[in-house]
């Protein structure tokens, strides 16, 4: 979840031959991806990349005791995983000072996202979300007949105010804010999102993704009661936590609201292995600080790099630092292409202005250095282009 | 996938308070769920069980190759899996003698019968079953409106023919039939499906659920052209090959049918340990012989057990026997809460007349010896009450 940017969006996949057999919401859907794997970038280039900073993954790792507990887990794959996901729910309730009803865990943010949309959207209900927000939301929203409708960043933030006017005008069902945001490691405060809910208008629900919450600085997360019916928080272990192959995340809210999900959701589909490993990486929060205080050093290294190279880095309160290039969409997609072409892995917004940007991920020393080396002559490159 | 019986399907939840935002059918859906977990049931009774032999999970475990990859994907969970699981479709292909664009990789059986679901059926939309087959497909066809027709068995076989009968009647969409079949462990050659295939009506699909494939005799998988329109085929490495936990099934088809599963699914939903799990456990076909062996003495060692007790054990074709306790479904379902009270996890079909019968998964010996132990006090306890 969160982070996979520069991807088939660009590059749809011709559609296939439509089954008539097919719903014909399924026959209308584009047959595009979110998001191109790095795997999958390789196999096409035919060798690996040198750094691997493009998807907001974790390179410092998750906590030695989660890999532990995943590696042992393993021997015990033959069982299916408690659906119900007890332990870890039990763990999280008591971490955020709730009730286990108020907590639901999914295959990852996006498998959330999907049964949200599922549970709100019939074909033709409004959605509002903004202009080069998080793709995988539009996905589903798309993949279930409902209509987007966009408002502009602010800046290099989401509009919190603006989405509200905009839900009310369309009588939109679901709003779509990321706090703090991705592509641009934007943030607000909690305050300001508590004060925008207020024009959330009847009948609509916010989806407040905080994938990347432990990444940002206190105060962030709004302060709201957890039995607030006008609101949905997504949780995931796959950013600070480290654990995004683990598929595994999770849904605050009101415990009416947390009950719709039984109806629809996957009721075994969170693997064993990874509710082992969020337990453990949950009950290790030094580690937690720990990579938190690597965070906060690789941001501040991509800043340098990106002075020395006299580019401005974006203030960010993620796991990842999103590089302004100084000029146009074009131009950051050369210096894109030109990293890339140097084994460095890296994503961009891909919605104009916020594509003037290129992102990149924080991760250990030797991955950063190798974007360092590589990023003059990717400039140089891109500009002689 | 496959086999979790005896389930709040016979205790559903109350409907909590239905949120005005959710959709018309979501509103309408019931709450229950397709199977209890035996966690919960370890919970709810304050005691583990001494036998886990009631979800037809695979007690003898994967390949060691497999858990070693996993042990040591585990380190890597900071990566996510590919979307696009490109290795594992590969292997498949290989192994199965097609090409990658005829593989689908899924969060095992269960995510992808979902998708198939989503893809094909709209409210309204008619979709045939056998009573009392796997209730997890009926779980999602209810969830996206669909409505159900159910044939009766055949006996204790699914009804092939019926269920072609019945699809011609109603006009349906989707057409389920596992083979081999869950909870009965019966199963058809596949020369018999082939045959059934002749009268699937135009417009239809047949959903092939193949969990137990590997547990069959020869001759039970079709023959079928791997680009036949008519069928989609779901397999597991849950079963034989004892990933249950690890949450990987594949889905086997016409490339224009495999391609449409794109346009909805959860791109980045295969947990990444999981697939290099199942890459380890399909290389490591010696180990699946090996399981396939001492499934085969499993069921020999609970068809003596049944025999033991003058009960009769059903042929089988999975990892489970279905044993009939010669009488009505009342009388079977105390026998199994009579085991459940002597630590012994089973479970039973729960739609008569199948429901005269428990089911009990093959394991190691030291659990069939505790299910030898348990039932001669659990018969005569059901029997005197």
């Amino acid at each position: 979840m969160g982070s996979r940017y520069q991807s088939a969006m660009t590059n749809p996949k011709p559609l296939p031959h439509t089954d008539p057999r097919l719903t014909k919401l399924a026959q209308s859907l584009p047959a595009t991806v979110p998001f191109v794997g790095p795997e999958t970038q390789e196999r096409h280039r035919g060798a690996p990349f040198a750094a691997r900073l493009g998807a907001n993954e974790n390179g410092f790792g998750p906590s030695p005791r989660a890999i532990a507990a995943m590696a042992a887990a393993a021997a015990e794959a033959w069982k299916y995983g408690d659906p119900e996901s007890y332990d870890l729910r039990a763990a999280l309730a008591a971490h955020h000072g709730v009730a286990m009803e108020n907590v639901l865990i999914g295959e990852g943010i996006d498998g959330l996202l999907g049964d949200t949309v599922r549970l709100f959207i019939e074909p033709g209900d409004a959605v509002v979300t903004s202009a080069g927000a998080y793709p995988t939301f539009s996905y589903h929203v798309t993949g279930y007949g409902g209509e987007i409708h966009q408002v502009p960043y602010d800046g290099d933030h989401e509009n919190p105010d603006a989405l509200m006017t905009r839900a009310a005008e369309v009588g939109a069902k679901l709003v779509y804010l990321a706090n703090p945001d991705n592509p641009m490691g934007s943030w607000h405060t909690g305050a300001r999102i508590v004060r925008a809910l207020e024009a959330l208008p009847e009948g609509a629900l916010l989806v407040l993704d905080e994938a990347y919450l432990e990444c940002a600085p206190t105060g962030t997360a709004a302060d709201l009661a957890i039995d607030d019916p006008r609101v949905l928080r997504f949780r995931t272990f796959s950013k600070a936590y480290g654990l995004a192959g683990a598929r595994i995340g999770y849904v605050l809210g009101q415990a009416n609201l947390i009950a719709a999900f039984h109806r629809v959701r996957n009721h075994f589909g969170v693997n064993r292995i990874a509710q082992a490993g969020a337990l453990a990486a949950l009950a290790d929060q030094d580690w937690l600080r720990h990579v938190q205080d690597q965070i906060r050093a690789a941001r501040a290294r991509i800043g340098e790099i990106a002075g020395a190279n006299d580019l401005m880095a974006l203030p960010s309160a993620t796991n990842f630092v999103t590089i302004d290039c100084g000029a146009d969409g074009g131009f950051a997609r050369r210096v894109l292409a030109e990293l890339l072409a140097r084994d460095i892995f890296v994503r961009m917004p891909f919605v104009a202005p916020q594509d003037r940007c290129i992102r990149i991920s924080c991760g250990p020393e030797p991955e950063l250095s190798a974007f360092e080396a590589a990023l003059p002559d990717a400039l140089a490159a891109a500009r002689k282009a």
